[in-house]
């Protein structure tokens, strides 16, 4: 059986996000998975997805941390209370900051590997700190804060 | 006469970022221009660019922040040599690291105005501090330190 992606487990009503909603036709739908204690993603970029010539663009990275960011905050709170992702209540994170520091330029063409781990998690809060390789080479690192969305922002989203 | 913004003056071969290439089909195309000592970009972001339904997708908002951060930087280079952006040597800026804070959740379906400020330029770095606004509303803040493009990088693109 195929393992299933964090994504997957986003409730339907909130997996429109154009960096990793399974339902956004138009969007990236990035998909995150466990790795021992760490989370991994592989994405690869479009032609089009360029920076300079040859290299990807920088946006697409920052999108690419901060979806796997707030992946990772979610498995990580469900891990916290020994809970399966498909178990109730559905935790679903949104990002309050989002940090990019970008070692190397990140070669176009190739599958981008990201990888993150949870550095802190503490009440509603996650911070994930993030690696992004291509052809085994850390290009870029980002750190995210993550944060629980509000139950008010999830209800006025599923009732309408 | 329709005033050039500073992506306009990007050479060509430079001139495909998916953020703000103006030769980029499937990008974003951001515009930027000079508002006195601050820099402007507006940006609309179409209705898939979402994250929970209503509101923008903060990866987007981290493209956005991007680019507006390195056209700045460009655009303060040339200034700073009282120089106008259509004579040589080229300046075209790099992100070396790019923050992100979310304040409030951006809306979706409304022009997003990004607004940005020279913090400090020094050698071939320039530090950008920037707001995203909402219907006058500042819903996040960012900052880019943008490093001006190695020679070799510029060359090998302009040679191939």
């Amino acid at each position: 059986m195929e393992q299933k992606s964090f994504q997957d487990y986003y409730p339907d009503e909130l997996n429109y996000c154009y960096g990793c909603g399974r339902l956004n036709e138009h969007g990236l739908q990035l998909k995150t998975y466990w790795d021992g204690d760490e989370t991994v993603s592989v994405y690869t970029p479009k032609s089009y997805h360029t920076a300079i010539p040859g290299y990807v663009y920088g946006g697409l990275i920052a999108s690419l941390i901060d979806c796997h960011g707030t992946g990772t905050a979610a498995a990580a709170a469900y891990r916290a209370e020994n809970r399966e992702m498909d178990t109730e209540p559905a935790f679903r994170f949104v990002t309050a900051s989002l940090h990019v520091d970008y070692l190397n330029p990140t070669p176009l063409g190739t599958p981008l590997e990201i990888r993150g781990k949870v550095k802190e998690i503490k009440g509603r809060k996650v911070i994930v700190e993030t690696t992004l390789s291509a052809n085994g080479k850390i290009c870029v690192r980002g750190q995210v804060i993550a944060v629980q969305m509000p139950e008010h922002m999830l209800k006025s989203n599923t009732t309408t």
